[in-house]
């Protein structure tokens, strides 16, 4: 089934120990869509200014992604500059001009309200709220954040947490959003305040899911799970690596017929398939033309990396 | 089959966020032994001082460790004071009194010299490389080392990697060794050394096992091996959790008939089990006394926690 995605779609600047770049594609919208079109339709609302032209349309048009719900305003793109020089686990931003995207107000096209999945990005949680209120008929909701919106717009947000059924956030935001230091009560606490699971993702360590006593997906889980990472001999760019997991996650979570404790299981691991694409080569050079079974031996490996048997 | 362990036998002082203690039973043979103890029979060889009476000498003979190899000499014991208010992942040393530890000079009792498992746990590489030399009926021999051995030792140390099936220790402690940040990179470096396998402790993200090339322990095995840790809402005091690692890993390994890679696979677990029993109180006090089925139902644990189905 299709997921509706909504985020940013953008330029940016990297460097890296590996190089450097001074325009890739992205955007959140972009490498989550990206991940997520290996396993169903995706639709994406965004925003871009007149810079967005026809190769970076054309990204979008090869994976067969829905891009009706991009609008094309007078401006310039959102544009990030960011460098991992000093550490590979954390950018440092070094410029953000937010261009066309500070007026962003998401549209949904008639075309895409039929959407069943629904990812909000991590934009505003107005915008997040507004678009989620919009969308009645999203049998399921994830959506991530991040410290920006976790320390300055927490009324705004707290209201957002109360629509999802995935939150999909890192170590950091999720110890600062509980205000607590310790993963597992942190992890409580945001579950308390709305979302039915919480996808807590570790980076180079891989992610955890923490689930409600509220029976979801269904009765039989409450115990965490792991899904490791696979360890790399060279990240040649970090970023955009927890959009591509969460778009490997939903991706596969929306082609199946229902959300198991094994589906979800199972779509942790694919979630670090494609983050550990992602990172492979700069911007979303690696995700825009993967085989098939690239993915499927990739999640073999995962499996080998973590299984008695 | 017996696990003979060299290395330190201590009283701690610890302050953690949930208490403090002035006096707990510690040192890396001890936690190793007692976690080891509920796998296979365990032999000690350290050194003590007047302070080590017939309260910590029971410790050791309610889980039958052997501990003929304990030398008790004048003077007092091993003392170590540390603190983990500022960072439960890294302890700050407070205090290190060496005391009768200074002048260890290890001696193997005749009755331990059958025994076919060796592990050097964390002192002078000297010293781990004498008693490694002294049993060469071992026929698997693991080790362990620390930042202080590798920085102002690395000539000594190198001989001892060279004679190690198995080296055990953390990420900061690889990269150093390897002078790489890259923890795969790094892993490679360490394994082009000697170690014929490296288990790298992520404290509480589990731990990750490279194999080297050269067919250990078969050839089946390249690819690494990640077990979880178990996410826990208290850690009363992370003293030992690396150790207590060890001795499930090794443990385990000596109490099956051979050390086959799903072997391999399934000591990873029995430490990450034993190393977070070990953190749940202070000191020693919960490896004292488990239940077999408690290890049995924490491994199932870990099972779920991390696999598919």
């Amino acid at each position: 089934m299709a997921i509706l995605v909504v985020g940013s779609v953008a330029f940016d600047a990297l460097e890296t120990p590996s190089g450097r770049r001074d325009r890739c594609l992205g955007g959140a919208a972009t490498y989550f869509s990206l991940a997520a079109s290996y396993f169903t339709p995706v639709r994406v609302i965004g925003v871009v200014g007149e810079d967005f032209g026809p190769d970076e349309e054309a990204v979008f048009a090869r994976r067969k992604i829905d891009t009706r719900g991009i609008e094309h305003v007078t401006g310039k793109s959102f544009f990030w500059k960011g460098s991992y020089m000093k550490n590979l686990n954390e950018a440092q931003t070094l410029q953000t001009d937010l261009n066309v995207f500070q007026s962003f107000s998401p549209k949904i096209p008639h075309e895409y309200e039929d959407s069943e999945y629904l990812f909000l990005a991590n934009i505003d949680p107005v915008l997040q709220e507004d678009v989620r209120r919009k969308m009645p008929k999203a049998k399921l909701v994830c959506g991530d954040t991040m410290n920006y919106w976790i320390k300055d717009h927490a009324e705004n947000l707290a209201r957002v947490l109360k629509l999802l059924d995935v939150l999909l956030i890192n170590d950091t935001e999720v110890k600062m959003l509980a205000k607590d230091n310790n993963l597992v009560v942190a992890a409580g606490k945001v579950l308390d305040m709305g979302p039915k699971a919480l996808v807590v993702k570790h980076g180079e360590y891989g992610a955890t899911a923490f689930f409600c006593d509220r029976s979801f997906p269904n009765d039989a889980v409450t115990v965490p799970f792991r899904a490791p990472a696979m360890p790399l001999a060279e990240v040649v760019d970090p970023t955009g690596a927890g959009d591509s997991f969460a778009g490997g996650f939903f991706g596969y979570v929306a082609s199946q017929p229902a959300l198991t404790p094994a589906v979800f299981r199972r779509a942790m691991f694919y979630g670090s398939v494609m983050g550990s694409f992602a990172v492979e080569r700069f911007g979303t050079e690696r995700l825009e033309q993967l085989a098939p079974n690239e993915i499927e031996e990739r999640f073999a490996l995962f499996r080998q990396l973590s299984h008695l048997e």
